[in-house]
């Protein structure tokens, strides 16, 4: 702790020299990104919190940190209360905190070029009436005093080619340009990492499992585009792929650049663009407009070789999984096994293909109690035997060039409580009731997130995170603008055809137990003859089996057991003839038809 | 048409007199009600145009007219297009419209009095970085040149029984001052009607379909108030009832009331006031504070009186309109009936109970093509005759001090295609799935509202309006603070136990014909054993029956055919034996069950 608290005393003598009174600091980098490197972790260097989510602020003589319910205990265990204040949010926040204890004529400084508008506007609309002002901060004065911070990562950028992309970078930047034309703007400014991998079709390994670079880009009207990234990343080849439209300059000259736009009109998106960018702009004479940034939607509509690699994709990612469920079903009876032993050999199974970039994200590897855990991640310190008659919860992926992945599958060790398979049934139900829902165009995923609560509501249970998310492709796997949520996400768009979501639904039992079942799906046009407008449903990709010894099948309609059924053919037909012959066998066994010929339901097998 | 353009060039004439350049003006009064009186229907009688909800703008040389796709066509029909430009919202807007049209400088007037902070701030965003200013006027302009404007309403107050209201007034002024203790405020204004009717135990006749008075109100944290109203409208008894802890003024003293509450802490509801009390208030020295209305939820959960009420009322309301469904069945057929006639009927039979009030709102009685348009209500110049082989639509409703009703039924004349039975069989699968819904306390109506979609989404349709509203008791029967809607409304709560919510999907297919099935349902708890939350579910309080001829049981599940038997077999029992003989005779053959002894729906009846 002692190193720390150090970092404390040193930060607030430099403020002092910065001439502020305090200082906001958040988890996040300069791009808004959800997974960030090394480098940008100033939070968890700051306060030793390593969460993914949290807010900081700094006075004279006391400090706080912010997190929601998922890092209560969290925080507690892992920052110094002798020096910080844990703050729950949104029982509280940081505008709330400052306003109670800034004393009146206080400076508070944050750095512009972490923070968007609207973060800093709820902040400040906390503070209305009250006299303190945010001062935006020439250089952060984390970065000032951590001596060892490490570098920016510097990984080989690399072209994702057109067998994977389906659309030339350069048709991409013509979109933009017409798109710029039509609203009458010279320029937009892109900040988004995996805004910028998508339209100039380049990734790279900056990010541990996030196959992007770091870079800001500025498009025009013209068709022409400024690519801010170190460059020593790019080889020969991929700056032939990049192209003569494409202007390269090094990373640290995007501030400088965009305030060279005077007299242009320049187009950002607010929720996804620092609030220096638009201070920037501002400064060099150009009129900043407020738009959805345009690669947002198009990144999120899947052409027809995006779909057809992310199907690719998921076969082989199945095949990959199967493999481990069987490894799993004969080697977690024999209790050597624990979270974290499983949870590699899933990964070396993923490993196997040469396809393989790297894990979507940390496997979440869970038994029993860990598995209701919300945000649980296996650790050496947390790490459980996987014992007789429990309940392994897996949620996990690969990143692949052709397509991401991202599923959960929950497999009994034992025997099962009729409990468990009581709710593991109504999850199931839930899954299915929305895969096999039609809805009109122009509908948002918040309308259909009751669809698969409605099995779970009936028995008085409910789950605490959203139904669905989107998924780039060889992207981020958690992806804009659309969701399935309770409430709508600011920015949220209506569910369009050719979109990849994922389907969640799931229980917890805190301190005994945690269930969901979760595939991707992508949305498809869907013909309803007689119908009087356009409407979409729902094709699964994920092809791995649904556990049958967890399932009631009294608590199943005729249809429900068909859907099983037949998607259990489907992962026999795609993933069955590429398996191991001892592994195609036991998958034979384990998605045999619930149904017999006459398709009613076995009630035992 | 004459009289109308004399009236705009009157308006132009006096907008230069008050030294301003145009004025904003918009349906609604000076309590933001949605039923108003016609002293209070100015834009009505400035323009000609007399739908429920619109906006005008008037400027020097041209004006133009707001309306939504509701009213596309009345608006053609009704307001000159040599005067009035036609503006389709939520394409364009009353602020997009004037930052296109009023010249740089311009000074554009309003009245303070009818318009809320919202509704103005969206105007005013609008015009960002427009030289043009919005200024409150001291008169309305409109009354100022309106010679014939009628009087405002001065109908008899009367007292609303504990009885009916289950809460004395005198207790209900005490827990608003608790609520102002716990918040720090000292005082609170109430401009809506219905809150003030609620508050006071009042009622009177003031508005044609809703019991309310014209008044204002004060509540202070001594739990006495102040009663802005015409003081002749009050007989000894009233005041009586009113008792000592209520102060009278006469209503036009309000505004100058609120302006003498120096150094007091003021709460008020931004949704349900105007701006005007907002500035009159700051202007006395008072210090302003945004709340909910205190009374929005409270008036919204009855009580078990209010609960008992409803009951009863819909059992008086289900005697009438299953005798008017009854003679309907009779006459229709004969062919010399119309909308209007039917209506009259129909009214005249609520009318036989002198519990009756008045109608909850006029009866929308519409027959094949006109049942498809949205907010239709039959005229003498659009009456039509119910012909054979049609489809009639009625959704009305009765104020009675016991409880408000608001029922919709849809009945066969003659034969029916097949299409029909289906898109009805589909309107009543998602009625029936909605009302036997199961979720969590907590829960906003939005989210609900894809559960009464879903059986037509699935046939490629959907209807245009939301799905559920809440009903006052013995108030407006559309009541805040929850909806049953496709997104969520500006200051909407969740759902709770002892809630009136209507739940009314419906079909529309456009020239040919349209469906509705509606009933009022209450909020309960539900046990749900083994479950970990309390949950919530409903009960219907409409009872009438639903017209089986237009059910296709072949799309039925059998707990849907079991929930319709069980319905009619509650209706036989609670509204049949107050029938006339040959009216229940009817009624037992009308709700006789779809399912024989073993529980399969018969396919044929």
């Amino acid at each position: 702790m002692l190193d720390v608290r150090q970092r404390l005393l040193g930060l607030r003598a430099r403020l002092t020299q910065d001439g502020v009174d305090g200082l906001l600091l958040a988890t996040g980098d300069e791009h808004i990104t959800e997974f960030v490197a090394p480098y940008a972790q100033r939070l968890a260097w700051l306060t030793g919190f390593t969460g993914s989510t949290a807010s900081a602020a700094v006075l004279a003589n006391r400090a706080a940190i912010f997190v929601d319910s998922r890092y209560t205990q969290a925080v507690r265990a892992s920052v110094d209360a002798g020096d910080w204040s844990y703050q729950d949010v949104p029982e509280t926040s940081v505008g709330a905190w400052i306003a109670a204890n800034a004393p009146q004529g206080s400076r508070i400084g944050y750095d512009a070029r972490l923070v968007t508008r609207s973060a800093l506007a709820s902040i400040e609309e906390a503070l209305a009436g009250r006299e303190v002002t945010l001062v935006p901060l020439e250089q952060n004065p984390v970065d000032a005093i951590w001596a060892d911070q490490p570098a920016r990562p510097a990984t080989p950028v690399f072209a994702h080619g057109i067998e994977f992309s389906g659309r030339e970078a350069a048709a991409k930047h013509r979109d933009v340009a017409e798109w710029l034309a039509s609203l009458g703007g010279d320029a937009c400014v892109l900040v988004a990492l995996d805004s910028i991998a998508w339209l100039f079709n380049i990734r790279g390994s900056d990010i541990d499992i996030a196959p992007l670079n770091y870079a800001f880009a500025i498009v025009h009207r013209d068709g022409t585009a400024d690519l801010f990234i170190d460059t020593e990343k790019l080889d020969a080849k991929v700056r032939l792929h990049l192209g003569d439209s494409v202007r390269l300059a090094p990373y640290d000259d995007f501030y400088a650049a965009i305030t060279r736009l005077a007299g242009k009109t320049v187009s950002i998106d607010p929720l996804l663009t620092p609030l220096a960018v638009v201070s920037g702009l501002q400064k060099g004479g150009a009129t900043v407009r407020h738009d959805r940034d345009p690669t947002v939607r198009a990144k999120a509509v899947k052409n027809f070789v995006e779909i057809d690699g992310f199907k690719r994709a998921h076969i082989r990612d199945g095949v990959a999984l199967t493999r481990f469920l069987h490894w799993f079903s004969v080697e977690a009876p024999r209790g050597d096994q624990t979270e974290l032993s499983v949870s590699k050999r899933l990964t070396a199974f993923r490993g196997e293909s040469d396809m393989l970039h790297s894990v979507s994200f940390d496997p979440i590897s869970a038994v029993d109690a860990n598995a209701a855990l919300p945000h649980y991640w296996p650790s050496e310190e947390s790490d459980r035997a996987i014992g007789p008659d429990s309940i392994y919860l897996v949620d996990s992926g690969g990143q692949y060039p052709d397509g991401t992945t991202d599923v959960t599958r929950t497999v009994a060790v034992g025997r099962v409580s009729g409990e468990v398979k009581d709710r593991f049934t109504r999850v199931l139900k839930g899954y299915i009731a929305l895969e096999t829902t039609t809805f009109p165009e122009g509908t948002f995923g918040h309308r259909l997130d009751a669809i698969a609560r409605a099995p779970l509501w009936a028995a008085g249970v409910d789950f605490g995170h959203g139904v669905g998310h989107g998924v780039g492709q060889f992207l981020n796997v958690h992806e804009g603008p659309a969701f399935i949520m309770s409430h709508a996400r600011p920015g949220e768009t209506p569910i369009e055809a050719g979109m990849i979501l994922s389907n969640e639904p799931g229980y917890y039992k805190p301190g005994e137990y945690g269930i969901r079942t979760e595939n991707l799906l992508v949305v498809v046009a869907r013909d309803t003859p007689g119908g009087d407008r356009p409407m979409l449903g729902f094709e699964p990709l994920t092809l791995a089996p649904i556990d049958r010894r967890l399932i009631d099948p009294t608590l199943l309609s005729g249809s429900e057991v068909e859907w099983i059924d037949a998607y259990h053919a489907k992962v026999r037909a795609l993933v069955g003839p590429l398996l191991p012959s001892d592994v195609q066998s036991w998958l034979e066994i384990e998605t045999s038809p619930l149904s017999n010929s006459d398709g009613r339901a076995r009630t035992a097998f």
